[in-house]
C-alpha cells in the first residue's frame, strides 16, 4: 500500500505547522516568509546538509542540536540565507532560542534553517519578536502546512507539499514534507530545503540510513554532487506515533518505510525541477544499458546539466547532438556507436539517433513532442545493464532575469 | 621583444590563406565557410584535441595524419561539425584529399577540421567541387587571414586573428593565428578552434610541447577540463623560414617561442571569452594566496563557469555572495573566513566582501562598476602562494535566443 495524501507536513500524526509574514524579506511585501513545525513529543531526527565548502550559520547549529539523533521543532525563514554574514551562528542559536521558549523544548531540540540573499545580517530581532505569534497559530491541518509551505519559498512559483501513507509493521504509517526550489542551472543549484515529517517509529541511526539512500535517489538527482549551495538541507523527524515497532535495523519494515519516503522524495524533487526559475518544461533524462548504475547516473546528470540541452528544449529543437556531446564529456568511457537516443513525451516517441548516428526523422513530429511540458530524453548505450533517471529543467530567458537582479 | 603585429595567419613568413563561401552552412546566406591555410614548406605540427568522449570525424584523421608530426595545409568548414555524422571520417579524408591535389602536396600532409551541426552528413561533394577556386585565392595577405578568419565562424559576433614577433636565436619570428569561439557557459563550451602559424624553426616534438604548456594556460583557462564539444581543436604548424637555430630542447630560445605563443594565445582566449554567445561582458577572474596554481585554478574556473554569477554580472549586480557558493562547490578546500573578493574595473574598485563576510559598500560604484564591458573579480585567499587567471563572459537573454533555435 502506498498512497498520496493530503496534508504535507501535518499529515501524520501530531505534527503541527504554522508560516506567517514577519517581513525578513528584503523587498517590500506581504508574503509569509517564516515558517515552524513541531511534533507533540521528541523525534528521532536526521539531517542531510550541503558540501560546499562555504556553509551557512544555521548548518552549524543545527549539526551540534542533531548530536543526540532527537529533535522537536524546526524554525525556517526565507529572505536571508544567514550565510556569511556577520554574527551568523549567534542569530541562528538566538532563533532556536525563541522557537525553543515558545514551544516549550530545549533549545538544543530545535533546528533551523535559512534561505535568501547571502552575506547580510538577518534581522533576528524582527523574528525573535514574531515568534510568539507564530507558534499562537501553530496547527495540525492541511491549511497550516501549506501557509508553512509558503513561507520558505523564494522564487519558486507554486508551494512543494506532499504526503503518503503505507504500512510498515502492521500499522499505518503516515509522512509528509514541504520543500522549496531553486534554480535549476548546473552548476549552481539555488537553495534547496526539504522538510519531512512521519508518525514512524524508527530509531536516529535508521532514520539516518533512510534518509541517505533517499536523497542520493532523488534530490541529488536533479543536481550534480557537490554542486550545492552554501544552505541546503533536508531534515526529517520521525515522532513513532504511528506505534509500529521500532524500526531498528534493515528488514522488512525498514524497506516499506524507505520505499515510500523514496516516492515522497521523488515526487518532491520532481516538482523542484519542473519549478526551476523560469522553467517551461520538466525534463526528464533515463540512461539505460551503461556500465553501471553510477555510469548510467553520472551521464545522465551531465545531459540534465548541459545549458546548451536545456537551451534546445526550451527552443523545442531536437538538437540531439548537445545530448551526445553531453554525454561525451560525462567523464565516462563509453562507444558513441552504439548509442540511441528517443524524445518522448505524451506527444509521442521519436527516434533521432540511431547507433552514435543521425537519422531521418519528422521534424513537425519531434517539435510536437517537444512542445509538452514534460518532456523526456531516453538514451540507451549497450554497454552494461546500468540505469538510472535524472530531472532537469530547461533554461528561459525569465531565469536570466530573475538571476540578473535578484538582490535588488 | 614581443610586438603584437597585422596579418593573422598569414603573418609568418611562407604562409598563405584563403577562405571562400561555398555553401556549407545550412541558411541560406553568403556567409564565408570554407578556409585553407597551407605553408609553402613542410612544418613541423602539433594539435590538441577534445577530450571528449564523443569526438568529431576528422579529429581522428588529423591524429592519423599528425603520426609523424608533419604537416602542410588545414582545410576548415563552418556550418556542420561532420560529428555523429554519416560517412563521417570517409567524407573527413576526401576534403583532405581534394586539399592535397589542390596545393600539390600528400594527402597525409593535410589536417581538416570542422563545426557546426552535429548528426548531419556534410555536404563533401560541394567542398569537393569548391577547393580549386579556394586554392586558386591563396595569398600572403592581411586580407587573406581576414577571410580566412571569417570563414571559420559560426555564432562569433567578430573574427578573431593576431600575430606576434619575437627574437628567437638572434632572428625575428613571427607567429599568428586564427580563431573561433564559442557560447561560453559551462558546462557547454561550443567548439573551439584555432589554427596557429610560425615562421620558427622547431622540431615537432617541441611545438607539440610548446602548444600543450600553452593551451593549459589559455584556452583551458577558459573553460573546464574535460567539458569540451566533439570538436574543439588547436593546430600549430612550423615552417622554420625565420632561419633560427632549430629549436630541439628546453632553453632561452624555447622560452623566447613559448613567451610570445602564451602572450597570443591568452590574447585570442580573452577574445574569446568576450565574445561568448550573446555576452556583454569580458569577466576576468584572478584568484591569488590559493594553496597552489592548481587549486588557485580550480576555484577560478568554478567562478567562470557558475551561471548564478554570470546572471549576476549580466545584471550589475554586486551579489559576491555567488563568487563565494562558487567558490565552496569547487571541490577545493578552504577556510571561507579568510577570503576577501573586490569587483573592479576601468570605473573603479571596490571590496564587496571581507574575511568571508558581507561589508557596507558603496551599491551605485559597484553598480558604475559593473557596468563596464571588462569586468574583473578579484580574490585573495590567505591560504599560500597559488594564483591564476580565467576568462569568462556573462550569460544573456541573447545566449538563450541563440541556443533555442540553432539548427533551425
Amino acid at each position: 500500500m502506498l498512497n498520496f495524501i493530503e496534508g504535507g507536513v501535518c499529515a501524520a500524526q501530531g505534527f503541527r505547522a504554522a508560516g506567517i509574514h514577519m517581513g525578513v524579506k528584503s523587498r517590500k511585501t506581504t508574503k509569509k516568509d517564516v515558517a515552524l513545525i513541531v511534533s507533540d513529543v521528541e523525534c528521532a531526527a536526521a539531517a542531510v546538509f550541503t558540501r560546499n565548502a562555504v556553509k551557512a550559520a544555521p548548518i552549524h547549529v543545527d549539526r551540534e542540536h542533531l548530536k543526540n539523533g532527537k529533535a522537536k521543532a524546526i524554525i525556517v525563514n526565507s529572505g536571508n540565507a544567514n550565510a556569511c554574514a556577520p554574527q551568523g551562528e549567534e542569530n541562528a542559536r538566538r532563533m532556536c532560542a525563541a522557537a525553543a521558549k515558545a514551544v516549550g523544548c530545549d533549545v538544543e531540540d530545535v533546528l533551523v534553517s535559512s534561505t535568501g540573499v547571502i552575506g547580510q545580517r538577518i534581522n533576528v530581532e524582527l523574528i525573535e519578536e514574531g515568534i510568539p505569534a507564530l507558534a499562537a497559530m501553530l496547527e495540525a491541518s492541511p491549511a497550516a502546512s501549506a501557509a508553512a509551505a509558503e513561507a520558505i519559498m523564494t522564487t519558486d512559483t507554486v508551494k512543494k507539499e506532499i504526503a503518503v501513507e503505507t504500512m510498515v509493521g502492521g500499522k499505518k504509517v503516515v509522512m509528509g514534507g514541504i520543500a522549496k526550489g531553486s534554480g535549476m542551472i548546473h552548476p549552481n543549484m539555488g537553495t534547496m530545503l526539504c522538510f519531512l515529517t512521519t508518525d514512524c517509529a524508527i530509531s536516529p541511526e535508521m532514520i539516518r540510513t533512510a534518509l541517505l539512500e533517499t536523497v542520493n535517489m532523488s534530490f541529488n538527482r536533479i543536481s550534480v554532487d557537490g554542486d550545492t549551495s552554501t544552505n541546503d538541507s533536508c531534515i526529517v523527524l520521525a515522532n513513532g506515533k504511528a506505534g509500529n515497532p521500532v524500526i531498528t535495523e534493515k528488514g522488512e519494515d525498514y524497506d516499506a518505510f524507505l520505499k515510500a519516503l523514496q516516492a515522497l522524495c521523488v515526487q518532491l524533487a520532481r516538482e523542484m525541477a519542473s519549478d526551476g526559475e523560469g522553467a517551461k518544461h520538466l525534463i526528464t533524462c533515463t540512461v539505460k544499458g551503461a556500465k553501471s548504475e553510477l555510469s548510467a547516473e553520472t551521464i545522465s546528470k551531465s545531459v540534465i546539466c548541459s545549458t546548451l540541452t536545456k537551451a534546445a528544449i526550451f527552443g523545442t529543437d531536437a538538437n540531439w547532438g548537445r545530448v551526445l556531446c553531453a554525454m561525451g564529456y560525462s567523464g565516462e568511457d563509453f562507444d558513441p556507436d552504439k548509442v540511441d537516443v528517443h524524445f518522448t513525451s505524451a506527444a509521442g516517441d521519436i527516434m533521432v539517433c540511431e547507433q552514435g548516428r543521425g537519422v531521418n526523422f519528422d521534424e513537425d513530429l519531434a517539435k510536437k513532442i517537444l512542445t509538452e511540458h514534460d518532456v523526456e530524453i531516453n538514451i540507451t548505450m549497450g554497454e552494461g545493464e546500468g540505469s538510472c533517471t535524472c530531472w532537469g529543467c530547461d533554461i528561459t530567458y525569465e531565469y536570466i532575469r530573475i538571476n540578473g537582479d535578484y538582490r535588488t
